[in-house]
């Protein structure tokens, strides 16, 4: 035994300058809050519906996974290993992953381009640190922009550019030119831009086709890679999807961002990169983007959960590796959702009504989330107000823009909740907004 | 569609500096070369036994927890999210976590000072980016080092200076106090000390109890904090096991690094950390260390895979929360395994032998390592010709000396073969040894 004191507690401003960061901060008092309401409707987390779900597949996933072992070859031993030991770095599952997309987005990936990750929230760390050699490396992010990638840059210490979102969605492309230029007058390095083409987190919207191409070309003419996330491009309210980016890529300028917590179930916590780029060492050794993130993983995680790979790899092959096909139902129902709660604004909020108080909201086609501006500033202690009052919870907008803004916006997401909850809470959500406009 | 031509190649040297560092190198090629002869018999990896595992286990250990959860009062709507769904960043299972660290380890750990991590790696990762502020925020490492923790650290572009393991194994408690005034005295700040007391990875040594005390008393003096992995403390060859650091610890001057890839499997990847140390704001708020590494978590992986909780959950639930007695079969194994290897070792270089070939070897109580001294560089080239030329795989050590060193040892690690494996490799391994003395 050893004696002495207790050391003295640690100085918060002392650790990592990201854990006083007001990012991170807000991210932890929602959190704190959605606990503190746990029967409040809340319009907060962009988690996935839950009724799809019966612990009883597991076993069913796991075993279709084995099967598949055994009928590849391998024997009792090898099945073994391969499901209990550690495995390599790249994953075990990148040939079901490449059919999937080969089937679902018309990718055609080479199964060593891809690396398993844990969750898209590993693939971004990994594919920021690879690309960032120093904080002057900057990343472009879409701005309004997804907690997750600033976060991870901030845990990297590098330097992020907001580019603002364009009317239609996505990332204005000449904006993106002119930002790129604008970082290069300051000595830095454009290096890649971020962004979720397809029914963003936190905005919902969406790239149209046209700018898609063209963003491609200026990204080309720049020297930036693009990183593409697309967690919801699944769930579309209307036929008439878009190519991702991926798709439309000719040039191998698209690192795409993969996540099954969707399209599958989040407590796998499985995603994946596709990163087909080629590196050349100074002595004009070629690999794969992909093994360059491998060896950064071997210090992240070493390798993603060979459990979690061996389920999602049994659901790719119960589904026959077309996961579009699976969601349809849980496509249709976030659908119906959006549609509920865009209705529902809709009727508490007329027209009249709307141009009255100074609200509106956007109407994405699909995904998980739409936008509302209100008269007063949506923030932590609004929030907090309307969960007490009103026993609805929310996201404010403003931790989504790094570059500030959105001080009067929320992000309402409907993906967890039944029509019933949707038509509650909007009503519910509508008084609140009423008094506080009554209020201001 | 856009078209252009491919982008030009990545320049290895353009991206982060992580990627072109010998140490990352190093290991790919040992990976590389271990794929090269899947017949070899294998000294390398420090990986667990299998003949232990069995897939139909799974199912099982998943019931036990599902059940643990509805017999806590959970609804099947509760049950199916913890298992499917986003949970807490810290866990599910912190509480049988800490129930097991008390009856293995006599450790009394609040459940709210634990996080679980994918793999210890992770838990290493970010108790070093919470502890850096910035580079030079010093991480001291007992030399040679398991490469995890140096590779993380270069991951976050941090300093590792090297403190040398005594002759007694750990390092030695005067060295430390030294190292770490000799840091101050250029300026920076010597914020940790990283340090496996029992069966260190990769000299199989482990630190006698009176260094443990005194090891302690220093950090505390020199306002260290000490960082201690224990990945193979429960596999001692003998009785006699002494405390973790942990368990002495008076001060909450230990963070604890732990791993269940040894004692129940490495496919469910599941590590934690236990981190008690409180932590103070600028304006007077506390929180545990515990609490930060979870906000530093959601930008690395968002969370630990439920399903893989939910298996070793289900695990410590089926073992009464006691996996040192349920590792009684493997810890013999491993027990009987090392002490095959060291006798085989004595009989095949008998003291007359290697007093004139120069040959040496430490006798480690316990663990999955023991170090081999030859009379000539045990480099990568080395490696590969014992491979093809003998058919045994090992692991150079150089590569583990953050401050060189080394080169004419490497790790012989016998965890996961059989006992004919080890008679037969150690036998091939002494002819490779006399056919390289008698070449030099």
């Amino acid at each position: 035994m050893t004696g002495g004191p207790e050391i003295r507690p640690l100085a918060l401003g002392e650790l990592h300058g990201s854990l006083a960061d007001p990012l991170l901060d807000a991210m932890t008092f929602l959190n704190e809050v959605t606990t503190r309401y746990p029967d409040a409707i809340s319009f907060a987390p962009g988690r996935p519906y839950e009724g799809f779900f019966e612990p009883e597949h597991i076993q069913d996933y796991l075993d279709a996974y084995l099967d598949h072992l055994r009928e590849r070859g391998l024997g009792p031993e090898a099945v073994r290993s391969t499901l209990f030991q550690y495995g390599p770095t790249k994953g075990i599952i990148p040939d079901l992953v490449a059919r999937t997309l080969a089937n679902d987005e018309g990718l055609d990936v080479a199964p060593e381009a891809l690396v398993l990750t844990v969750g898209a929230q590993e693939g971004m760390l990994l594919v920021l640190r690879a690309l960032c050699a120093t904080a002057d490396d900057v990343l472009l992010v879409s701005s309004p922009c997804y907690v997750g990638v600033t976060g991870a840059a901030r845990l990297l210490d590098l330097t992020t550019v907001p580019v603002p979102e364009g009317p239609q969605g996505g990332p204005d492309p000449e904006a993106v030119a002119a930002v790129a230029r604008a970082v290069r007058e300051r000595g830095q390095r454009p290096r890649a831009l971020y962004v979720v083409p397809d029914f963003a987190n936190p905005s919902g919207t969406s790239m149209p086709l046209a700018a898609r191409a063209r963003l491609l070309d200026v990204a080309a003419a720049e020297g930036l890679l693009v990183v593409e996330d697309n967690p919801y491009g699944f769930f579309a309210r209307s036929p008439g999807e878009r190519p991702t980016l991926k798709a439309l890529d000719r040039r191998r300028q698209v690192v795409y961002l993969g996540s099954f917590a969707k399209t599958c179930f989040p407590g796998a916590r499985l995603g994946y990169v596709v990163a087909d780029q080629e590196v050349e060492s100074a002595g004009g050794r070629r690999t794969l983007l992909a093994d360059e993130l491998a060896k950064l993983k071997s210090m992240t995680t070493v390798n993603t959960p060979a459990l979690s790979q061996a389920v999602i790899g049994g659901m790719l092959i119960r589904h026959d590796f077309r996961l579009r096909k699976a969601n349809a139902a849980a496509t249709a129902f976030y659908a119906a959702n959006l549609g509920t709660m865009l209705d529902e604004l809709e009727r508490h909020f007329p027209a009249p009504l709307r141009r009255e108080l100074g609200v509106s909201w956007n109407r994405p086609e699909g995904g998980f989330f739409a936008v509302l501006t209100v008269p007063f500033d949506a923030d932590e202690r609004a929030m907090e107000r309307c969960a007490r009052e009103r026993g609805v919870l929310w996201t404010p907008m403003a931790p989504f823009y790094p570059g500030g803004g959105g001080e009067r916006r929320l992000r309402l997401s409907c993906s967890s909740l039944t029509v019933d909850q949707i038509k509650d809470g909007v009503a519910a959500l509508a008084h609140f907004i009423k008094d506080q406009a009554a209020a201001g």
